[in-house]
């Protein structure tokens, strides 16, 4: 089987690793010959929404998927036109929109922050009243890893922060006091079979992802958890994985975003899972079974961030993983991950301490 | 880092595999463009002792290694004069002649069968004498997968036997009853650390290995085989995985045949075990610290053989792991391999039966 996979960053990179033991060859749209996934298996380079490079991918797989929600959705369109595209585009399109997935979002029940929407600079003057301070201000469209989004303690905060996101339509949203977050991640099958990895536990840095703990055991929000996700990839007849990130607060879980793609915070699910999201995701698109996702015993992941360490020092910690995606170092830039597996919780977070002492 | 590896086959493409998340680039060198190992990583297409290509595969990377124990011992000299070569040229040689290996292992104080030496038809006459009953024939070089070798059970038989063998020089063992085969795989680093994993349980079909289940749990055992191995890897500074296969019989283990790489009877430690021997013989080459080995319960794996089966059918048995090596399907052709892991024999048997049952 030969899958497309539109951009090739490290979740690109990570997919293509997970096919090969399948049997199926992934190739690659990307702006760049050297990103992640373009090291590890053929790319054609282009924009993402080349038309020419999209047919050219398109007719030469069986089925067409992404790695990035940020794609045109005109982009998925053209590729479909000559092979299926899996997760469907209606869902990448209300995941690309916040006001679209918080509809959604209200649409099965789930609770989410309260929002008023900002088209225009008389939209600024009600959003106090509406919802206290701090507000939330959101970019509508583009958001990703905490960018296009400002936090804004007074009227005149928000209105620097909408200059600040060039005055795009957003949403401000009422800013949830939470005691953690907390994701869910799932997969649906090419025959409707969906499963769920356990919540994993997420701690942000500067609005970046920067450790999972995971499993993160309380049945009652599992359940509550997987019925909205459930729900979500009915709507949309969704193949693939699919992430949503909650807040937990006193009041039980908000919903925080969706992205129609694996995600950072499944990453510990490749040494941590039976079968990693990755996998799941390519069996799911493909229309093979999907795996089991019970954990190992819990599972840790650190992000590296900027800089990589020595992986010498950093594979001395005992039962280190070490993924290293290539890139050339920047600040705030993904470069790879560490997973750390163990058979609890305190053994695991022993050595996660180790370990961000050499990351930093 | 860059690893340059001799040979491209299932075992290869393995290695290049579990090298990308650590950072680890590979490039083959083979016979075939599209060997298993070329399908997911650059290759140079040539002889195994083509000098041109060894001084361009050892020019271009850090570190050579092989996956393959034919290849001629002036290959791998021609390639380490650019490179370091790991494991030892001197370990493979003692691999490729039966006689060398018996030495070494004698040399050990490891049991063995008893043998004579076969280099010319006259020594035919003395072998029934010698070991009774059947023997096994086999030539001192070129074994693999049970080829160039066979069994005699009388002095007619035995002529033809090493005629069949073209009359090369050979060895003739006595039969060894045993209870069952097992195999110790082991690695030492480059800092002279040196780790197991537990025993394997391996069963051949007309000399093809056809399953593992690991670990065999007999801490005597397990302690004697790691001596003897350590032994063999100190005598050698060995860097890498070494294999060894034994017979486990009414006196203990007796030592068979060795294999300076990763090796079929490791294939469970991908999912089974903390770190695979893939990783760690990879670890070992560019010297970054061995990853720990312990099982993750139990795991079965069986080799397919000939055809490849129906992938769903396979992925459907709960926590089946498919590698699919991507190779023409031929009679007696290892083309991929399955596993399973689960908490204890048990339930793992049950699900291999199921396994056997499609894979056939």
């Amino acid at each position: 089987m030969k899958v497309g996979i539109i951009g090739a960053g490290q979740l690109g990179r990570m997919l293509a690793l997970a096919g090969y033991p399948l049997g199926i060859s992934c190739t690659f749209l990307d702006r760049s010959a050297t990103a992640p996934g373009g090291l590890v298996s053929d790319i054609l380079v282009g924009e993402l929404d080349d038309a020419e490079q999209l047919d050219t991918l398109a007719t030469q797989v069986d089925v067409v998927t992404f790695e990035f929600e940020n794609i045109p959705v005109t982009a998925l369109e053209r590729a479909g036109a000559s092979a299926p595209v899996y997760p469907s585009i209606a869902a990448l399109a209300a995941a690309q929109d916040r006001l679209e997935e918080k509809r959604l979002f209200e649409s099965i029940g789930m609770q989410t922050a309260a929002y008023v929407t900002v088209d225009a600079a008389e939209d600024l003057e009600g959003v106090g009243k509406a919802l206290g301070w701090p507000v939330v201000l959101k970019a509508r469209r583009l958001g990703y890893d905490g960018r296009s989004q400002r936090v804004a303690t007074s009227e005149k905060d928000l209105e620097v922060a909408w200059a600040e996101l060039d005055c795009v339509p957003a949403i401000a949203e009422s800013w949830v006091e939470f005691e953690r977050e907390l994701s869910l991640i799932g997969a649906r099958g090419g025959d409707g079979d969906i499963v769920f990895y356990p919540l994993s536990e997420n701690v942000h840095d500067n609005g970046i992802l920067s450790t999972t703990i995971a499993p993160f055991e309380d049945r009652t929000l599992q359940q509550i958890a997987e019925r909205w996700v459930s729900e979500i990839m009915e709507r949309f007849e969704y193949r693939g994985v699919l992430a949503v990130e909650f807040f937990h607060t006193e009041a039980g879980l908000v919903g925080n975003e969706m992205a129609p793609r694996v995600h950072n915070s499944g990453h510990w699910t490749i040494e941590g899972a039976e079968t990693s999201q990755f996998e799941n995701h390519l069996r799911a698109v493909v229309g093979l079974p999907l795996g089991n996702t019970a954990p190992r015993g819990c599972a840790a992941m650190l992000n590296i961030i900027g800089r990589m360490p020595d992986s010498a020092a950093l594979l001395r910690i005992p039962g280190a993983h070490l993924h290293d995606y290539c890139k050339e170092p920047r600040p705030n830039r993904k470069l790879g991950h560490c997973t750390l597996v163990g058979p609890d919780r305190p053994s695991v977070s022993e050595r996660l301490s180790r370990l961000m002492a050499i990351v930093d």
